[in-house]
């Protein structure tokens, strides 16, 4: 168990632990009821470690919650598929990232967090208005631009919520393919579709 | 502030500000960081009064997010819409359950704190399997049955999240009649499109 800041090629290993633990206990026990001592034990490593690496416990917060730069990434690069394939594309997206541990622990975090902490309650709708919603480029104005893509995000956190967090059946065990042919056509409406009432 | 049960005839006021005060608290801060005291507290109650009503904190944790019985009522109405007016009826049901403060407390008080107690965590998924999924008669078969309406739970649950809890726009402002026309056809593909992948 080390007890100061290990060489620099650890620093990543041993920060990685550090945030792993951090997400677990947030989303167990909330912002009050997490102590740096019990992120730290679960860690493996020094409380002192954290607070050299994170600064204080917002900052581990802040760290815990924050999803990769790869995740960004790929929201860009769906945002960027021809409109016409944007419906399927938005659900494969889904499925990828959250079978990527780094990107999908984020996540999860993210949600159960924000449950009962509100600056995690903020970050999350940051990351549905900046992730998902501001990426967009549907509709013809900007009103209509976000109400699309807000329709789009309903329905991917509600599918991943079921899927991923909640794991209720049959959601949680259909395949790649049925989950496709079952939600794409259904996002495609909110891409490109006659919403509006008549 | 009564010290002690009041008579047969305050007891009901009494036991709903106790649960209003109990949700708001589980909510917050999980059941680990909730004490009767502070339920107490709130609710201007004596502690005692909570035990005498509810026997302990796993009473109270039951009673704070057992949906009230007319919300069971309303989905079994729901459920016997004729099938091809389904999809309209499912989210007119939502904004009713919701826009009802003694159903809408409860379904958020249940989202909230299922986020970091695991109790309250199977309880939303029998919400979920037994009240939204258990209700329906789709499909052919029992696999069809409740893939449909774990598709139909996906969208109205992420829906509820994003409109009512995470007050995210413009989902929270969205008219009734602009939401029935965004998302019941949508609803209406899961009760008797096609889904299946070719």
């Amino acid at each position: 168990m080390p007890k100061h800041p290990g060489p620099r090629d650890e620093r990543g290993v041993l920060a990685a632990r550090i945030l792993s633990a951090a997400r677990d206990e947030f989303a167990e026990h909330g912002w009050a009821g997490t102590a740096i001592r019990a992120v730290a034990r679960s860690a493996e490593v020094d409380p002192a470690l954290i607070y050299h690496y994170f600064g204080s416990k917002e900052g581990l917060l802040d760290a815990a919650t924050t999803p990769p730069q790869k995740w960004l990434d790929s929201v860009t690069q769906t945002w960027a598929t021809p409109k016409a394939e944007l419906g399927e594309r938005l659900i494969r997206n889904v499925l990828e990232i959250w079978a990527d541990e780094d990107v999908g622990s984020v996540l999860r975090a993210v949600v159960l967090t924000a449950a009962h902490e509100t600056t995690t309650r903020d970050k999350l709708r940051l990351i549905v208005e900046r992730g998902l919603i501001g990426e967009s480029t549907l509709g013809d104005d900007e009103d209509e631009r976000l109400r699309r893509s807000g329709l789009i995000s309903s329905q991917l956190i509600g599918f991943a919520l079921l899927r991923y967090v909640w794991k209720i059946e049959p959601i949680a065990s259909m395949s790649d393919d049925e989950v496709v042919a079952a939600l794409g056509p259904n996002l495609q409406r909110y891409v490109d579709g006659d919403i509006a009432p008549n």
